[in-house]
Protein backbone atom coordinates (compact mmCIF):
# COMPACT_ATOMS: atom_id res chain seq x y z
CA UNK A 1 0.00 0.00 0.00
CA UNK A 2 2.21 2.86 -1.11
CA UNK A 3 -0.68 5.31 -1.62
CA UNK A 4 -1.25 4.65 2.22
CA UNK A 5 2.65 4.95 3.17
CA UNK A 6 3.01 8.04 1.55
CA UNK A 7 -0.10 9.74 3.04
CA UNK A 8 1.43 8.67 6.69
CA UNK A 9 4.51 10.17 6.02
CA UNK A 10 3.05 13.79 4.80
CA UNK A 11 1.18 14.00 7.47
CA UNK A 12 -2.18 16.13 7.09
CA UNK A 13 -1.06 18.18 4.82
CA UNK A 14 -1.47 17.72 1.23
CA UNK A 15 1.52 16.63 -0.30
CA UNK A 16 2.59 18.70 -2.67
CA UNK A 17 3.96 17.83 -6.86
CA UNK A 18 5.40 19.49 -10.16
CA UNK A 19 4.39 18.89 -12.83
CA UNK A 20 6.41 19.59 -15.89
CA UNK A 21 3.89 21.07 -18.20
CA UNK A 22 4.72 21.83 -22.00
CA UNK A 23 0.98 22.48 -23.56
CA UNK A 24 1.22 19.34 -24.92
CA UNK A 25 -1.40 16.42 -24.69
CA UNK A 26 0.98 14.21 -22.68
CA UNK A 27 2.17 16.95 -19.78
CA UNK A 28 -1.98 17.61 -19.33
CA UNK A 29 -2.56 14.43 -18.70
CA UNK A 30 -0.02 13.39 -16.70
CA UNK A 31 -1.16 16.86 -14.67
CA UNK A 32 -4.95 15.35 -14.59
CA UNK A 33 -3.36 12.03 -13.42
CA UNK A 34 -1.54 14.17 -10.46
CA UNK A 35 -4.22 15.75 -9.15
CA UNK A 36 -6.53 12.91 -9.60
CA UNK A 37 -4.00 11.37 -7.02
CA UNK A 38 -4.70 14.12 -4.72
CA UNK A 39 -1.35 16.02 -4.80
CA UNK A 40 -1.13 20.22 -4.96
CA UNK A 41 0.28 21.04 -8.22
CA UNK A 42 2.94 23.71 -8.91
CA UNK A 43 3.46 24.11 -12.34
CA UNK A 44 6.69 24.30 -14.28
CA UNK A 45 6.62 25.19 -17.76
CA UNK A 46 10.52 25.93 -19.53
CA UNK A 47 11.08 28.19 -22.65
CA UNK A 48 13.77 26.31 -23.95
CA UNK A 49 13.61 28.38 -27.11
CA UNK A 50 10.33 26.59 -29.02
CA UNK A 51 9.09 27.40 -31.99
CA UNK A 52 5.60 28.82 -31.31
CA UNK A 53 4.50 31.00 -28.18
CA UNK A 54 1.46 29.05 -28.76
CA UNK A 55 3.08 25.96 -26.37
CA UNK A 56 3.55 28.86 -23.76
CA UNK A 57 -0.21 29.67 -24.13
CA UNK A 58 -1.18 26.51 -24.15
CA UNK A 59 0.79 25.46 -20.75
CA UNK A 60 -1.09 28.40 -19.09
CA UNK A 61 -4.64 27.14 -20.13
CA UNK A 62 -3.68 23.67 -18.83
CA UNK A 63 -2.57 25.03 -15.70
CA UNK A 64 -5.23 26.91 -15.44
CA UNK A 65 -7.72 24.05 -16.02
CA UNK A 66 -6.01 22.57 -13.46
CA UNK A 67 -6.14 24.35 -10.57
CA UNK A 68 -2.28 24.70 -9.66
CA UNK A 69 -1.53 26.59 -6.44
CA UNK A 70 1.39 28.20 -9.20
CA UNK A 71 2.65 27.92 -12.53
CA UNK A 72 6.51 29.42 -12.61
CA UNK A 73 7.49 29.86 -16.83
CA UNK A 74 11.00 30.04 -16.51
CA UNK A 75 13.48 31.21 -20.08
CA UNK A 76 16.23 28.74 -20.73
CA UNK A 77 17.44 29.62 -24.05
CA UNK A 78 18.76 26.12 -25.22
CA UNK A 79 18.85 27.73 -28.99
CA UNK A 80 22.37 28.81 -27.57
CA UNK A 81 23.35 25.14 -28.18
CA UNK A 82 21.53 24.38 -31.42
CA UNK A 83 21.47 20.96 -33.04
CA UNK A 84 18.09 20.21 -32.83
CA UNK A 85 15.08 21.14 -35.44
CA UNK A 86 12.99 22.55 -32.01
CA UNK A 87 15.47 25.03 -31.22
CA UNK A 88 17.73 25.37 -34.36
CA UNK A 89 16.90 26.71 -38.17
CA UNK A 90 17.02 23.26 -39.16
CA UNK A 91 13.27 22.33 -41.07
CA UNK A 92 11.14 20.39 -39.31
CA UNK A 93 10.98 17.59 -41.39
CA UNK A 94 6.50 16.90 -42.95
CA UNK A 95 4.82 13.71 -43.93
CA UNK A 96 7.20 11.26 -42.48
CA UNK A 97 5.74 8.18 -42.67
CA UNK A 98 4.54 7.21 -39.06
CA UNK A 99 6.62 3.66 -39.50
CA UNK A 100 9.85 5.73 -39.67
CA UNK A 101 9.59 7.71 -36.66
CA UNK A 102 10.70 5.04 -34.04
CA UNK A 103 13.37 3.80 -35.91
CA UNK A 104 16.12 6.61 -35.35
CA UNK A 105 16.36 9.71 -33.16
CA UNK A 106 14.05 12.32 -34.24
CA UNK A 107 16.00 15.76 -35.57
CA UNK A 108 13.52 17.35 -33.30
CA UNK A 109 15.09 15.65 -30.39
CA UNK A 110 16.97 18.79 -28.11
CA UNK A 111 19.83 17.34 -26.49
CA UNK A 112 19.58 16.23 -22.76
CA UNK A 113 16.26 17.91 -22.90
CA UNK A 114 14.58 15.88 -20.20
CA UNK A 115 17.56 15.82 -17.98
CA UNK A 116 17.41 19.81 -17.82
CA UNK A 117 13.69 19.77 -17.45
CA UNK A 118 13.82 17.20 -14.87
CA UNK A 119 16.92 19.40 -13.12
CA UNK A 120 14.68 22.59 -12.91
CA UNK A 121 12.02 20.68 -11.53
CA UNK A 122 14.19 18.87 -8.91
CA UNK A 123 15.05 22.94 -7.66
CA UNK A 124 11.40 23.90 -7.81
CA UNK A 125 10.83 20.68 -5.40
CA UNK A 126 13.22 21.43 -2.73
CA UNK A 127 12.30 25.16 -2.82
CA UNK A 128 8.59 24.10 -2.30
CA UNK A 129 9.15 21.53 -0.31
CA UNK A 130 7.66 18.86 -2.32
CA UNK A 131 8.69 15.04 -2.71
CA UNK A 132 7.15 14.30 -6.06
CA UNK A 133 7.56 15.19 -9.80
CA UNK A 134 5.34 14.26 -12.50
CA UNK A 135 6.35 14.17 -16.02
CA UNK A 136 4.92 12.88 -18.98
CA UNK A 137 7.47 11.34 -20.85
CA UNK A 138 6.11 8.27 -23.20
CA UNK A 139 8.49 5.50 -24.24
CA UNK A 140 6.28 3.89 -26.74
CA UNK A 141 5.15 6.86 -29.47
CA UNK A 142 8.62 8.40 -28.73
CA UNK A 143 11.11 5.62 -28.43
CA UNK A 144 13.28 7.11 -30.47
CA UNK A 145 13.89 9.66 -27.27
CA UNK A 146 16.68 8.04 -24.93
CA UNK A 147 15.28 10.55 -22.08
CA UNK A 148 12.43 9.05 -22.37
CA UNK A 149 13.42 5.27 -21.70
CA UNK A 150 12.40 3.83 -17.79
CA UNK A 151 16.02 3.13 -16.88
CA UNK A 152 16.82 6.85 -17.57
CA UNK A 153 13.87 8.12 -15.29
CA UNK A 154 15.21 5.55 -13.02
CA UNK A 155 18.72 6.47 -12.96
CA UNK A 156 17.53 10.25 -12.62
CA UNK A 157 15.58 9.76 -9.78
CA UNK A 158 18.90 7.88 -8.14
CA UNK A 159 20.58 11.17 -8.77
CA UNK A 160 17.95 13.35 -7.74
CA UNK A 161 18.24 11.61 -4.10
CA UNK A 162 21.74 12.14 -3.84
CA UNK A 163 22.03 16.13 -5.14
CA UNK A 164 19.94 17.60 -2.87
CA UNK A 165 19.66 18.57 0.46
CA UNK A 166 16.58 17.38 1.25
CA UNK A 167 17.64 14.15 0.06
CA UNK A 168 20.66 13.87 1.93
CA UNK A 169 19.06 15.07 5.42
CA UNK A 170 16.89 11.99 5.39
CA UNK A 171 13.35 13.38 5.54
CA UNK A 172 12.14 11.97 2.38
CA UNK A 173 12.94 10.79 -0.74
CA UNK A 174 12.39 11.89 -4.39
CA UNK A 175 10.27 10.25 -6.82
CA UNK A 176 9.77 11.33 -10.16
CA UNK A 177 6.51 9.89 -11.51
CA UNK A 178 6.21 8.87 -15.31
CA UNK A 179 2.67 7.36 -15.52
CA UNK A 180 2.53 7.54 -19.30
CA UNK A 181 5.43 5.70 -19.65
CA UNK A 182 3.97 2.52 -21.19
CA UNK A 183 0.68 3.70 -22.73
CA UNK A 184 0.14 4.32 -26.34
CA UNK A 185 -1.33 7.52 -27.64
CA UNK A 186 -4.58 6.08 -27.59
CA UNK A 187 -4.66 4.81 -24.26
CA UNK A 188 -3.33 8.07 -22.97
CA UNK A 189 -6.28 10.28 -24.66
CA UNK A 190 -8.42 7.20 -23.28
CA UNK A 191 -6.93 8.19 -19.71
CA UNK A 192 -6.61 11.86 -19.99
CA UNK A 193 -10.40 11.68 -21.11
CA UNK A 194 -11.76 9.89 -17.89
CA UNK A 195 -10.20 12.08 -15.80
CA UNK A 196 -11.95 15.48 -17.55
CA UNK A 197 -8.98 16.62 -19.41
CA UNK A 198 -10.15 18.55 -22.92
CA UNK A 199 -7.43 18.26 -25.00
CA UNK A 200 -8.73 21.74 -27.00
CA UNK A 201 -6.46 24.07 -24.23
CA UNK A 202 -3.40 21.73 -25.57
CA UNK A 203 -0.70 22.22 -28.16
CA UNK A 204 1.20 19.31 -30.38
CA UNK A 205 2.37 20.78 -33.44
CA UNK A 206 5.58 21.69 -34.21
CA UNK A 207 4.97 23.96 -37.01
CA UNK A 208 1.69 25.53 -37.10
CA UNK A 209 0.12 27.91 -39.30
CA UNK A 210 0.03 31.80 -38.53
CA UNK A 211 -3.70 32.25 -37.59
CA UNK A 212 -2.59 28.91 -35.43
CA UNK A 213 -4.01 26.07 -36.69
CA UNK A 214 -1.92 22.80 -36.20
CA UNK A 215 -0.26 21.76 -39.81
CA UNK A 216 -1.40 18.37 -39.67
CA UNK A 217 1.77 17.29 -40.98
CA UNK A 218 5.40 17.16 -38.62
CA UNK A 219 5.70 14.29 -36.74
CA UNK A 220 4.19 15.90 -34.03
CA UNK A 221 0.84 16.18 -35.89
CA UNK A 222 0.79 12.83 -37.70
CA UNK A 223 1.20 11.00 -33.70
CA UNK A 224 -1.74 12.68 -32.31
CA UNK A 225 -4.08 12.13 -35.52
CA UNK A 226 -3.01 8.39 -34.84
CA UNK A 227 -3.72 8.57 -31.54
CA UNK A 228 -7.22 9.83 -31.80
CA UNK A 229 -7.96 7.37 -34.64
CA UNK A 230 -7.02 4.91 -32.81
CA UNK A 231 -8.56 6.21 -29.81
CA UNK A 232 -11.92 6.70 -31.46
CA UNK A 233 -12.68 9.82 -30.35
CA UNK A 234 -12.77 13.34 -31.84
CA UNK A 235 -9.76 15.96 -31.86
CA UNK A 236 -11.00 19.09 -30.89
CA UNK A 237 -8.25 21.06 -32.32
CA UNK A 238 -8.56 22.57 -35.78
CA UNK A 239 -5.98 21.22 -38.96
CA UNK A 240 -5.01 23.34 -41.64
CA UNK A 241 -4.39 20.22 -43.49
CA UNK B 1 47.31 4.51 -18.78
CA UNK B 2 43.76 6.54 -19.40
CA UNK B 3 45.15 9.27 -21.02
CA UNK B 4 46.78 7.49 -23.92
CA UNK B 5 43.69 5.14 -24.42
CA UNK B 6 41.52 8.34 -24.32
CA UNK B 7 44.05 9.99 -26.84
CA UNK B 8 43.34 7.34 -29.52
CA UNK B 9 39.64 6.75 -28.89
CA UNK B 10 39.15 10.55 -29.89
CA UNK B 11 41.51 10.39 -33.19
CA UNK B 12 43.55 12.67 -34.07
CA UNK B 13 41.28 15.88 -33.83
CA UNK B 14 41.99 18.13 -30.71
CA UNK B 15 39.28 16.49 -27.89
CA UNK B 16 36.60 19.30 -26.42
CA UNK B 17 35.87 19.41 -23.09
CA UNK B 18 32.75 21.65 -21.87
CA UNK B 19 33.79 23.66 -18.48
CA UNK B 20 31.21 25.05 -15.78
CA UNK B 21 32.84 28.42 -15.30
CA UNK B 22 31.56 30.64 -12.53
CA UNK B 23 34.31 33.19 -12.38
CA UNK B 24 35.23 31.99 -9.08
CA UNK B 25 39.06 30.14 -8.11
CA UNK B 26 37.63 26.90 -8.24
CA UNK B 27 36.14 26.99 -11.63
CA UNK B 28 38.92 28.69 -13.03
CA UNK B 29 41.50 26.24 -11.40
CA UNK B 30 39.54 23.16 -13.32
CA UNK B 31 39.83 25.63 -16.40
CA UNK B 32 43.35 25.26 -16.18
CA UNK B 33 43.68 21.53 -15.52
CA UNK B 34 41.86 20.89 -18.95
CA UNK B 35 43.57 23.13 -20.84
CA UNK B 36 47.18 21.35 -19.99
CA UNK B 37 45.45 17.96 -20.40
CA UNK B 38 44.97 19.21 -23.89
CA UNK B 39 41.49 19.87 -24.68
CA UNK B 40 39.90 22.32 -26.43
CA UNK B 41 37.40 24.29 -24.33
CA UNK B 42 33.91 25.01 -24.82
CA UNK B 43 33.31 27.46 -21.69
CA UNK B 44 29.46 27.56 -20.00
CA UNK B 45 28.66 30.46 -17.49
CA UNK B 46 25.18 29.82 -16.13
CA UNK B 47 23.46 33.31 -14.84
CA UNK B 48 20.93 31.87 -12.34
CA UNK B 49 20.22 35.48 -10.43
CA UNK B 50 23.57 35.12 -8.71
CA UNK B 51 23.52 38.79 -6.53
CA UNK B 52 26.49 40.13 -8.60
CA UNK B 53 27.26 40.73 -11.99
CA UNK B 54 30.82 41.43 -11.22
CA UNK B 55 31.00 37.58 -10.91
CA UNK B 56 29.99 37.09 -14.84
CA UNK B 57 32.72 39.49 -15.13
CA UNK B 58 34.93 37.79 -13.44
CA UNK B 59 34.11 34.53 -15.57
CA UNK B 60 34.60 36.48 -19.04
CA UNK B 61 38.49 37.49 -18.29
CA UNK B 62 38.88 33.94 -17.08
CA UNK B 63 37.45 32.53 -20.26
CA UNK B 64 39.92 34.90 -22.16
CA UNK B 65 42.58 34.16 -20.05
CA UNK B 66 42.38 29.90 -20.52
CA UNK B 67 41.74 30.83 -24.95
CA UNK B 68 38.26 29.04 -24.90
CA UNK B 69 37.02 28.13 -28.52
CA UNK B 70 33.89 29.24 -27.32
CA UNK B 71 32.24 30.83 -24.31
CA UNK B 72 28.59 30.66 -23.62
CA UNK B 73 27.18 32.66 -20.64
CA UNK B 74 23.37 31.54 -20.66
CA UNK B 75 20.14 33.06 -18.13
CA UNK B 76 18.36 30.62 -16.39
CA UNK B 77 16.67 32.78 -13.49
CA UNK B 78 16.56 30.47 -10.35
CA UNK B 79 15.38 33.41 -7.87
CA UNK B 80 12.08 32.48 -9.16
CA UNK B 81 12.35 28.92 -7.39
CA UNK B 82 13.92 31.49 -3.97
CA UNK B 83 14.94 29.75 -1.14
CA UNK B 84 18.49 30.91 -1.01
CA UNK B 85 20.45 33.77 0.11
CA UNK B 86 22.09 33.74 -2.91
CA UNK B 87 19.12 34.15 -5.39
CA UNK B 88 16.62 34.61 -2.43
CA UNK B 89 16.33 38.14 -0.14
CA UNK B 90 18.10 36.01 2.92
CA UNK B 91 20.96 38.09 4.54
CA UNK B 92 24.26 36.51 3.30
CA UNK B 93 25.94 35.43 7.00
CA UNK B 94 29.16 37.36 7.93
CA UNK B 95 31.45 36.84 10.31
CA UNK B 96 30.74 33.16 10.77
CA UNK B 97 33.68 30.95 12.32
CA UNK B 98 35.06 28.65 9.86
CA UNK B 99 34.76 25.88 12.34
CA UNK B 100 31.04 26.16 11.88
CA UNK B 101 30.37 26.08 8.07
CA UNK B 102 30.53 22.84 7.28
CA UNK B 103 28.48 21.44 9.83
CA UNK B 104 25.30 22.58 8.24
CA UNK B 105 24.27 22.95 4.87
CA UNK B 106 25.15 26.69 4.01
CA UNK B 107 22.34 28.91 3.41
CA UNK B 108 23.52 30.18 0.76
CA UNK B 109 23.04 26.12 -1.15
CA UNK B 110 20.94 27.21 -4.21
CA UNK B 111 18.37 24.33 -4.51
CA UNK B 112 19.52 20.87 -7.06
CA UNK B 113 22.28 23.55 -8.84
CA UNK B 114 24.63 21.42 -9.29
CA UNK B 115 22.36 19.54 -11.02
CA UNK B 116 20.86 22.24 -13.35
CA UNK B 117 24.56 23.66 -13.82
CA UNK B 118 25.83 20.02 -15.03
CA UNK B 119 22.64 19.16 -17.22
CA UNK B 120 23.02 22.56 -18.82
CA UNK B 121 26.51 21.20 -19.85
CA UNK B 122 25.18 18.05 -20.90
CA UNK B 123 23.08 19.44 -23.36
CA UNK B 124 26.43 21.77 -24.59
CA UNK B 125 28.13 19.09 -24.48
CA UNK B 126 25.89 16.67 -26.32
CA UNK B 127 25.46 19.82 -29.03
CA UNK B 128 29.03 20.12 -29.59
CA UNK B 129 30.19 16.91 -29.92
CA UNK B 130 32.05 16.47 -26.60
CA UNK B 131 32.35 13.75 -24.03
CA UNK B 132 34.16 15.32 -21.22
CA UNK B 133 32.45 18.17 -18.73
CA UNK B 134 35.09 19.61 -15.90
CA UNK B 135 33.55 20.86 -12.86
CA UNK B 136 34.73 22.44 -9.86
CA UNK B 137 33.06 20.56 -7.13
CA UNK B 138 34.93 20.59 -4.19
CA UNK B 139 34.11 18.02 -1.34
CA UNK B 140 36.67 19.45 1.42
CA UNK B 141 35.96 23.32 1.94
CA UNK B 142 32.76 22.21 1.09
CA UNK B 143 31.31 19.39 2.80
CA UNK B 144 27.95 20.87 3.47
CA UNK B 145 27.23 20.80 -0.49
CA UNK B 146 25.31 17.63 -1.42
CA UNK B 147 25.78 18.11 -4.72
CA UNK B 148 29.76 18.23 -4.39
CA UNK B 149 30.07 14.80 -3.15
CA UNK B 150 31.96 12.15 -5.45
CA UNK B 151 28.90 9.87 -5.13
CA UNK B 152 26.55 12.76 -6.68
CA UNK B 153 29.18 13.08 -9.76
CA UNK B 154 28.87 9.58 -9.75
CA UNK B 155 25.56 9.21 -9.80
CA UNK B 156 25.08 12.06 -12.53
CA UNK B 157 27.56 10.17 -14.82
CA UNK B 158 25.69 7.13 -14.91
CA UNK B 159 22.76 9.27 -15.67
CA UNK B 160 23.98 11.60 -18.38
CA UNK B 161 25.08 8.06 -20.31
CA UNK B 162 21.24 7.30 -20.60
CA UNK B 163 19.81 10.64 -21.21
CA UNK B 164 21.41 10.80 -24.58
CA UNK B 165 21.71 10.21 -27.96
CA UNK B 166 25.21 10.23 -27.79
CA UNK B 167 25.46 8.20 -24.84
CA UNK B 168 22.54 5.70 -26.20
CA UNK B 169 24.15 5.10 -29.74
CA UNK B 170 27.58 4.17 -27.83
CA UNK B 171 29.82 6.48 -29.88
CA UNK B 172 31.75 7.43 -26.75
CA UNK B 173 31.16 7.52 -23.22
CA UNK B 174 30.53 10.79 -21.01
CA UNK B 175 32.75 11.49 -18.70
CA UNK B 176 32.08 14.34 -15.08
CA UNK B 177 35.28 15.30 -14.53
CA UNK B 178 35.48 16.81 -11.02
CA UNK B 179 39.50 17.00 -10.51
CA UNK B 180 39.14 19.18 -7.09
CA UNK B 181 37.08 16.89 -5.21
CA UNK B 182 39.23 16.36 -2.63
CA UNK B 183 41.78 18.88 -2.92
CA UNK B 184 42.04 21.80 -0.18
CA UNK B 185 41.67 25.11 -0.70
CA UNK B 186 45.56 25.79 -0.55
CA UNK B 187 46.35 22.54 -2.47
CA UNK B 188 43.97 24.20 -5.11
CA UNK B 189 45.73 27.23 -5.66
CA UNK B 190 48.84 25.66 -5.42
CA UNK B 191 48.23 23.49 -8.42
CA UNK B 192 46.13 26.43 -10.29
CA UNK B 193 49.76 28.61 -9.79
CA UNK B 194 51.67 25.67 -11.07
CA UNK B 195 49.80 25.97 -13.83
CA UNK B 196 49.75 29.56 -14.36
CA UNK B 197 46.05 30.91 -13.35
CA UNK B 198 46.19 34.21 -12.17
CA UNK B 199 43.73 34.38 -9.63
CA UNK B 200 43.53 38.19 -9.76
CA UNK B 201 40.74 37.62 -12.41
CA UNK B 202 38.41 35.75 -10.26
CA UNK B 203 35.79 37.07 -7.88
CA UNK B 204 34.96 35.18 -4.94
CA UNK B 205 32.49 37.65 -2.43
CA UNK B 206 29.03 36.74 -1.80
CA UNK B 207 28.92 40.53 -1.02
CA UNK B 208 31.19 42.63 -2.85
CA UNK B 209 31.44 46.42 -2.00
CA UNK B 210 29.66 48.98 -3.85
CA UNK B 211 33.47 49.50 -6.29
CA UNK B 212 33.66 45.86 -6.33
CA UNK B 213 35.93 44.69 -3.38
CA UNK B 214 35.43 41.50 -1.76
CA UNK B 215 33.75 42.28 1.58
CA UNK B 216 36.61 39.86 3.19
CA UNK B 217 33.95 38.34 5.94
CA UNK B 218 31.10 36.30 4.24
CA UNK B 219 31.58 32.41 4.30
CA UNK B 220 33.42 32.48 0.87
CA UNK B 221 35.80 35.29 1.33
CA UNK B 222 36.62 33.56 4.44
CA UNK B 223 37.56 30.25 2.88
CA UNK B 224 39.77 32.87 0.12
CA UNK B 225 41.82 33.99 2.86
CA UNK B 226 42.23 31.00 4.31
CA UNK B 227 43.22 29.03 1.56
CA UNK B 228 45.77 31.77 0.93
CA UNK B 229 47.06 31.86 3.79
CA UNK B 230 47.42 28.00 4.45
CA UNK B 231 49.54 27.95 0.69
CA UNK B 232 51.35 30.90 1.59
CA UNK B 233 51.28 33.20 -1.23
CA UNK B 234 49.49 36.75 -1.42
CA UNK B 235 45.83 37.19 -2.61
CA UNK B 236 46.31 39.09 -5.54
CA UNK B 237 42.55 40.59 -5.11
CA UNK B 238 41.53 43.54 -2.82
CA UNK B 239 39.40 43.46 0.15
CA UNK B 240 37.40 45.86 2.28
CA UNK B 241 38.35 44.57 5.44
Amino acid sequence: MPQNTDSVRAGPAQRKAIILLSGGMDSATTGAIAREEGYLLYALTVDYGQRHYRELEAAKRVAEFLGVAEHIILKVDLTAFGKSALTDTIDVPKDRPIAEMPKEIPITYVPARNTVLLSLALAYAEARGAWDIFVGANAVDYSGYPDCRPEFISAFETMANLATKAGVEGTGRFRIHAPLLRLSKAEIIHRGLALGMNYGLTHTCYDPTPDGRACGRCDACQLRKKGFLEAGVPDPIPYAE
